[in-house]
């Protein structure tokens, strides 16, 4: 059953403070020298049209926990003031950084996507699976005021001097979090919210999401209101998320601000369910019991879902909303099977989440799936309301940065270039740091890193980061660079994998040579054990019919598991390393 | 069969002139000083995007006259490039406004919506239905610099001195408009759309819409390009239009910029089918056997379509997008019937269309079709993309324009207020008209004239114009002010009528009373006939049970039709001029 039709949301009793007062004005003061023609783009909007329009809707529900709770829009929407109260009278002022250190929590991670834009502070989520050095960086290189984080995430604050106000998750007056909020409806004084003054420039900032840096210290990505109002609308529109729709928070929204679904789901009047952790059981209870429509999540998660002992057919269709890297055509084939829809999008932090879709075409319905997938794999073309992305190259790399001259590689599905965008749908600035964001704007675009082909019809497809192309044929001719995605692609079709990475190993004779690292699938794993040498000569065999020589792996490790960062993207780093540490079969 | 699929559409020849060339860059060169992280909101991109993405869908099917055409939405997209130059080459600058005189048609009225943008000249549309003088003066009140027309409406231009450029509706290359468009190709010299500066400020005025103006000159609408852009994705999501929707053109598109619907559809990738002229036959063709799923129309063409011989149950559901007066719960009814899912909005031409929509809710599903279509007929709340929607009165109505203090009216369901608006979804101005701005934009919202009530749910229901209150009680206290539309929507509750309009007639004893003018069903206008002296004591009796005494209609009079406006508003000005002249029965 649908936790809105559930009795735990029917008698489920929010905090005193949480209660709104009868005939609250759901509409902000706004600025007095705006044409009547003209308002600001902002986010904001979304919670306060959903609490007028549908204010006993399910909004919030959080219901694997000691203390599961269940807001309604209208709740949830004083919530949110309360907290923008409670914000401004701990001293938080327009365009302080606000940190959150939290697991996808419903009693304040959504919160403070909304309740930050209304104290008009800026949202600061940290990853939950750094180390405690590398939160201090954060804290300090964004110079938040305060911090919100949940108790299970103490232990990450060590030396750190900004005032922290804990939350328990669990809902109850009592909690230090509900305390914080029931003092900013004291404060507040009932001026509701006409008494907060809305945010008069669009172009403010919203969010400050730091990367997750796989080389180098993390950057701070600052996104805009305007950017982040319009990419919402563009996730809603291609996901066509509805008031029909039950979203699963699977995804952690620390991740690139959850790719605009916290306001995303509440611009269409949907409903969220969060989990603290993601446990696959917990999520096919959902899937099985909840009405759950949409997720988003990266491959290795969806390979998490198909391949639980709880998975089977579902009567009702969900759509998976993939990015991250490209899922493998069995992959498609698995999740299709089971009556998940992938919707494959491709974007980075810095583009508020995904900027180009796999658009797919009614031709596709004839072909066989391993064409599809390989269709559907590929990062497809402009998001619905993004500007543009362009495959390009700098026909002079030796121009001074604000000289560059970006120029389209031929949509010939060969010539690789890089991936770059411009317009709402992309970062500010990285905060505090003039020349990187100067690099990554060069040629008056936002440089991705990732490089791809453009194939004729105009879609892009990710061939690798720069770093992961192998330079396999002796020389940098471009003919015999192998890319480890389009290898990974081809190994993933073997039917015992469960997942691959392909990385160089350098190699006397040929410069760079792949090395698979495999994950055998569990239902094959024992027929293999102790036969890992078979394995690779199998795999070497599968390798040759579907890939020239230069791009057939010239060693194939089978392991247990691959490094993987807190996103779930797989470290290529790590395994460079080790593969650096590899010894023999030169 | 759906034309995408349709020998028709497949063997199309397009002109040589609309056929674009391998390559085509789909991009403008935009303004250098732009930061890396804003583009202007402009619907023009909608049809970029699509011709880079669905290339060969089928964009535009007009099948229905002497020489059909269907255009894919790359085909169109070169169009639109070839018109932009050729209103260049014409001599037409940057704001210049061009006026179009069209039926809905294919071949020119689709490419203006884009075409105008591309040239960055103002889209000026006039009904069809105007007479001659009227013409003569919203072209010579635009300042327009040119016109493209229709050959079937060239009598509407009378001793205009303005340059005409005529169009067969033919899509062949003798056509005069279709030369015009060569001559454009040619002028471009292959440039493409690179050779077309973007516009560079996005509350650059789009659309220029006269008001139909039932009292007094039409009024030039100006509107943006920033709220034409952000309105349109308010409607595509809206009315959940997607790349699997097929469109049908029944509003006329000189109405109000066809609802923002000629750049939703290609927003959401959608096929559009048009037609010359609202013939209900036709639209049932396309109903049954072109896929259609969506259309708008006002009420009055809903009555048209459920009446039909042809009419039928339909096998898959259609939504049908209802503006210009509340739907009736017999018209609702009907439209369920057969499979219309009818979705109620509210707006104005000052408003780009909607800016309200009746949202509905779950428990609606529980009600009679009587008390669920009552709820239905409500204006609702505030869009997708609008600001907000208020009912307001003037505490003060002595203070001067620039001093008006606007206050909301209780959410009571009772007191009458003025429906107003602001933001985004708002004209710029009315042109050369600073006053009727002023007035218009009094309080720092646009006043719609519409007079209303709030419910306690924060729904907006419409009782009437403020002209059209009927002041029943014999003095003016609100308690006995009869509202004509809350009169008509009981009394076409009535089984054998088809259509209702009330005005009022002034009485000696009560100030005014209401008369019903009644267009009997044709199912049982036989039964009546030469009885409609019986008709009027029943239809009383009918009335009686559900009005008050002073809104019960004093007189009723069967008439064989209405008198509309051309966009099928009822022109309650021509009934009471009607009753003017009544004689007796006082």
């Amino acid at each position: 059953m649908s936790f809105a039709y559930h009795p735990a949301f029917r008698n489920f009793q929010p905090t005193p403070a949480s209660i709104p007062p009868r005939n609250v004005v759901l509409r902000q003061v706004t600025p007095k020298d705006k044409p009547v023609y003209l308002h600001n783009l902002n986010p904001l909007a979304f919670l306060l049209r959903a609490a007028q329009i549908y204010p006993n809707k399910l909004a919030l529900a959080h219901p694997d926990t000691k203390h599961p709770v269940f807001y309604s829009f209208s709740v949830w929407c004083q919530r949110v003031q309360n907290l923008a109260y409670a914000l401004i009278h701990a001293g938080i002022r327009p365009g302080d950084r606000v940190a959150v250190i939290a697991p996808n929590s419903s009693t304040f991670v959504q919160d403070a996507h909304f309740g930050f834009l209304a104290a008009r502070c800026v949202f600061t989520p940290i990853n939950t699976r750094l180390k405690p050095t590398e939160v201090e960086y954060i804290i300090e290189h964004s110079g938040s005021k305060l911090i919100l984080c949940d108790r299970e995430y103490l232990h990450l604050l060590v030396g750190v001097r900004v005032p922290v106000i804990t939350c328990d998750d669990t809902g109850k007056p009592d909690d230090p979090y509900e305390q914080f909020l029931a003092k900013g409806r004291e404060f507040s004084a009932e001026r509701s919210w006409q008494g907060l003054e809305a945010e008069p420039d669009e172009n403010a900032a919203s969010t400050l999401c730091y990367t997750s840096g796989t080389t180098g210290r993390p950057k701070g990505v600052v996104s805009t209101l305007r950017g982040a109002y319009l990419a919402t609308i563009g996730n809603a529109f291609e996901s066509q998320i509805s008031r029909d729709s039950t979203y699963l928070w699977i995804l952690p929204m620390f991740h690139a601000a959850g790719w605009t679904y916290p306001w995303a789901t509440v611009f269409a009047f949907a409903t969220q369910i969060t989990l603290r952790t993601v446990d696959y059981s917990l999520i096919w209870n959902h899937f099985l019991r909840s009405g759950v429509t949409h997720y988003c999540g990266a491959p290795t998660v969806q390979i998490g879902i198909f391949n639980h002992p709880k998975a089977k057919r579902l009567e009702r269709g969900i759509t998976a909303i993939i990015a991250g890297s490209a899922p493998t055509a069995h992959l498609i084939g698995e999740l299709e099977k089971i009556g998940i829809k992938p919707c494959h999008v491709y974007g980075s932090t810095e583009t508020y989440g995904p900027f180009t879709r796999c658009y797919e075409y009614p031709e596709w319905k004839t072909l066989s799936l391993e064409d599809r997938s390989k269709l559907m794999a590929r990062q497809g073309q402009t998001f619905a309301t993004a500007e543009v992305a362009r495959v390009v190259y700098q026909p002079d790399p030796d121009l001074p940065l604000d000289k560059v001259v970006l120029v389209d590689v031929p949509k010939d599905g060969k010539t690789i270039g890089e991936i770059v965008t411009k317009g709402n749908i992309v970062m500010k600035e990285y905060l505090n740091d003039p020349e990187a964001t100067k690099k990554a704007f060069r040629g008056g675009y936002f440089n991705t890193g990732d490089l791809a082909v453009m194939h004729p019809d105009g879609s892009i497809a990710i061939m690798d980061r720069s770093k992961d192309i192998i330079i396999s044929g002796g020389e940098a001719r471009m003919s015999s660079n192998a890319s480890s995605l389009a290898i990974e692609q081809e190994l993933a079709s073997h039917p015992h994998i469960l997942e691959v990475s392909v990385v160089a190993r350098s190699h006397p004779k040929w410069g760079e040579r792949p090395v698979a690292f495999v994950i055998l699938h569990p239902q094959h794993a024992e027929k293999w054990a102790g036969r890992h040498a078979e394995f690779e000569r199998d795999l070497k065999e599968h390798a040759k019919k579907r890939l020239p020589g230069f791009a057939c792996p010239e060693w194939v490790e089978v392991v247990p598991e691959l490094p993987k960062t807190s996103t779930g993207k797989i470290l290529k780093t790590e395994l460079r390393k080790r593969v650096n540490n590899m010894k023999g079969k030169l």
